[in-house]
């Protein structure tokens, strides 16, 4: 349970605040997260970590001199938005360019990715690295395509070291895929976590048992087990992560590994200590010498009970990367340097809006409506959508559908007031949806916005058919974005017989509240397979949460907001 | 709940040896507890840590360069025994005498006592601070009775500072007697805590409310309040520390706080930093400089949800200690330079076990049967114990009663089996209780097994009034060491009727069996009165925990072992 908490909606913005607060030698709060207090050398690479909020340190907590030069900070358990990571890339540039590394998620890949290109345009090359060190979430050969938990703070230091260590950008890149190609880890959850304002957990683990697998967000695990001896958990733990050992060379890995046993949020450190005996032991028993092993809370997951074991298999340059000095309020080893307090500068990018003709500003007047909407029905579904998220991911798809669809009504509102045409009210509606909301379905939903607004004009009112057709082009935007197909259990499963049965419709000539009446039902009947499909295989799907394909609450979500657009217009 | 266990005996061990083998760079185990690994000058003054375990970082994850140079390490919320502390002193001393530093309760009072006498006859001096900053626990009057929570760390830090600037121990002293007199701290509770192998808390707090004045070993707070927003809570611990600010004076105190928002162990770090918000505009807009403040676990209980807030105010001395760098597993700060790694000597003191003459060695022999039943007799109220505990106390009586009459009964077999005569026999049990149970009732059972042995002869049989005389005895050593009266509502209540009874009737001319039993009558009518004392006013006890007056649950278990014990004398 969270019990000090504010406005809930505000808690992961709170929280940042009071954060910087007590860190103010390390901290600077930017849009979109933080940046170091502290100067680096001209050149430097920067690395940029991030991710939702909820798993403190991870990830501001890791930001100071020899670790991250900044972190972007999304809601809870949510991606951060593109702007977001934009932002605090460019708060933290050094003229080095920037390692972007984070949890291999879907949210997070598609906002990351975002910002590249227009932080290219300026200068800034990135280069992402994706974190995938949860065996649980994949099989060995996919390893790859693995979701990143507690392993992350290898990967990260590794890079972060290399960084200070004045390597360049594809140096510091290499090793950031080095030490994740490097790292394995296995966890096991004792309870499940609850979101802030919630009331119950997203999900419980059966008394008497224990959940192997589990992931970071409130997903469930693979597996249940009767609950064991903290001996024989530790057994487990280093058995699974033992399996993928490389071969020991000669000049290359001889044995030497780096071990984190990290505590999920609500596991006492005393039973991490208890938990670490055995893992010494068993560690030691197969002929490995541990170096620097940590025990604690680096990558929790809320209130969960639970631990997971993490180990990095070193090289000799993994090895050096490890041990270098690193100072931030969560991690500190050695002895570091800082470098002089500097002043951040605000990239502040206000876009004026400009007003469209008095034909098509009159229009976005007329359409406002549609998206106060959207967010009222978003707001009266946002428990049942959190709900059904849980089942199948992270829990948090009914609150990013709420504060997305608020912030581009709000966006909408200011545009209208500024006289806009329909093309900028779409277009700043679906980029505050997006930056507003986070995660996958906020970089959807915002670009579809977008693209409503490339489809319609700032000089012009759209015909019905043209509204229609725009429409078409933006539900398709979703397929597009999200690389899926229909019958993958995504939200394409409604959003493309939404756009086909538009289509048809229109063609047929129908007038657009009847053909998107028609359309709506066509989303429903695809949302419901999908929404059937996740009550019943939940608990299976965890390995789906770093892949675009299992965004299922999506659907349900789409094909409500339609149904309840089809109701306006057939009122209108 | 404990999830990560093994033997829930042996807990506070197994997370000892793992907290020692995960932080090997500044721990090295000793018996009791933990020493630098690390070495410090010659003539430095040690500054040794300590108490029941269960609060982890507090105390051992504070020992390292700049921080403390040992911590004893007792039980699950228990103190340590004499011989512990004695052990720590030991391996920590660098010829500069020692602080020993610990929160103000009972056991820990006695203990930490006890073995001043033999280090200072070993030419070690040692200087006692009992750390007092919990405001919830009694009068601003009465302060310097008030427990120790979480303003431990910035007591500890002054002295540990103090010590590395090369203070002698006077000042050493009296820099930690000036930061305990600074110090002020509040907490709250929203959950109890579980102790390790039990399955309900210590106590509940009643859904939609908190508990105000929170002890840190379950102890249940003092008054019962509406949950409240974080910005509630916040308001509400800073009024309540501020109430008791010193006046600000030119060259004093001006302003200046050290600041801890302490999270007890199932708190989230997030819900930790949105309070921090809130506290820091409260005090700055009371005109206030925060200095260093620290948003973290410090001193937690178990996996009790909640949350405290302290404050140091500081004159320029104090703050000079508090921002001095040091360097331990869970409290760095600033850059230190460590010294070389060191070998600690261990200090075994095995006594030969002397036999005594035949009789007394006969008699020692027919005696062990009375301890095996003490042993076995606690093990089978262990459960009904701990559960009287929880209401008044600490919960862990029960606990405590089964280490140390095991631990007896180990000693007498092994003085048995030696040959040793009766006097012998009870000394060594006495010793292994105390040593064996730690905390307060550990210390006075000791001591009055020690008095039985020291009323006893290895030369000769004693003869049965003298058995009796030697009961009286014991059993007045409670008080006196205790220092509490009958009607103070301690076991007192049930010892001096015991021993007046038991007088009465060997006066009277009665054998032993008879006389014992009618004196284990008088014992359970005094422990009845107190127990039913103690489960009526439970919740409004909680300010005696740093008293010797409210060991209750010990009158309930000296009357219920007089009780078996006279049993046994009628069957023998």
């Amino acid at each position: 349970m969270t019990y000090l908490v504010n406005d809930p909606k505000q808690f992961a913005a709170d929280s940042l605040t009071g954060m910087v607060a007590a860190n103010e030698d390390y901290l600077t709060e930017v849009h979109g997260g933080v940046t170091r207090a502290t100067d680096s050398p001209q050149g430097e690479v920067a690395v940029i970590v991030g991710g939702g909020s909820g798993h403190y340190p991870a990830f501001a907590g890791w930001v100071g001199p020899g670790m991250a030069h900044g972190a972007v900070c999304g809601n809870i358990f949510a991606s951060p938005s593109a702007s977001q990571v934009e932002s605090v890339v460019r708060a933290s540039d050094h003229g080095g360019g920037a390692v972007l590394l984070f949890g291999n998620y879907a949210g997070d890949r598609l906002q990351f990715g975002a910002a590249q290109s227009p932080l290219g345009a300026d200068g800034i090359d990135t280069r992402i690295v994706t974190i995938s060190d949860d065996i649980a979430s994949d099989t060995p050969q996919n390893w790859k395509d693995r979701r990143g938990i507690a392993g992350d703070l290898f990967v990260v230091k590794a890079a972060c070291a290399a960084a200070a260590a004045g390597r360049d950008l594809d140096a510091v890149e290499a090793a950031a895929n080095k030490a994740n190609e490097a790292t394995r880890s296995m966890g096991v959850a004792f309870t499940g976590c609850t979101l802030p304002g919630a009331d119950e957990p997203l999900f419980t683990v059966p008394e008497g048992e224990y959940a192997l697998g589990l992931g970071i967000h409130g997903e469930p695990g693979i597996s249940s087990h009767k609950m064991d001896t903290a001996e024989g958990i530790a057994t487990l733990l280093v058995e699974r992560v033992l399996a993928e050992e490389p071969a020991r060379t000669a000049g290359g890995y001889d044995g030497h590994v780096a071990v984190l046993v990290n505590g999920l949020g609500a596991t006492k450190y005393e039973e991490l200590f208890v938990l670490y005996g055995t893992v010494k032991k068993l560690l030691t028993e197969h002929g490995l010498t541990i170096v620097h092993p940590i025990v604690g809370e680096q990558v929790t997951s809320l209130d969960m009970a639970g631990v997971s074991l993490s180990l990095m298999y070193l090289d000799p340059d993994l090895e050096e990367l490890w041990l270098a000095p690193g100072d931030s309020p969560a991690y500190k080893t050695g002895s570091v340097t800082a470098g002089q307090r500097r002043e951040v500068v605000a990239h502040d990018e206000k876009v004026a809006i400009r007003a469209g003709s008095p034909e098509s500003a009159a229009q976005a007047e007329e359409l406002l409506p549609l998206l106060q909407a959207l967010a009222d029905m978003s707001s009266a579904n946002e428990a049942s959508l959190g709900k059904l998220d849980s089942i199948a991911g992270d829990g948090d798809h009914g609150q990013g559908m709420v504060l997305g669809s608020t912030a581009a009504l709000k966006a909408a509102k200011q545009a209208v007031a500024a006289h806009a045409g329909t093309s900028t009210l779409f277009d700043v509606a679906g980029a505050a949806w997006s930056e507003g909301a986070g995660g996958t379905s906020g970089a959807l939903w915002g670009a579809a916005l977008r693209e409503l607004g490339t489809m319609l004009s700032d000089d012009q009112a759209a015909t019905e058919d043209r509204l229609g057709r725009a429409a078409i082009a933006a539900a398709r935007r979703f397929a597009q974005l999200g690389e899926a197909r229909p019958g993958d259990k995504t939200m394409v499963d409604a959003t493309a017989p939404f756009a086909d049965e538009l289509t048809a419709r229109l063609d047929a000539g129908d007038d657009l509240a009847t053909a998107w009446a028609a359309a709506a039902r066509a989303a429903t009947k695809g949302a419901e397979s999908t929404a059937d499909m996740v009550a019943r295989k939940g608990r299976a799907r965890t390995h789906g949460t770093a892949s675009l394909g299992h965004q299922d609450p999506g659907a349900v979500s789409f094909a409500l907001l339609m149904s309840g657009l089809a109701d306006r217009l057939a009122n209108s």
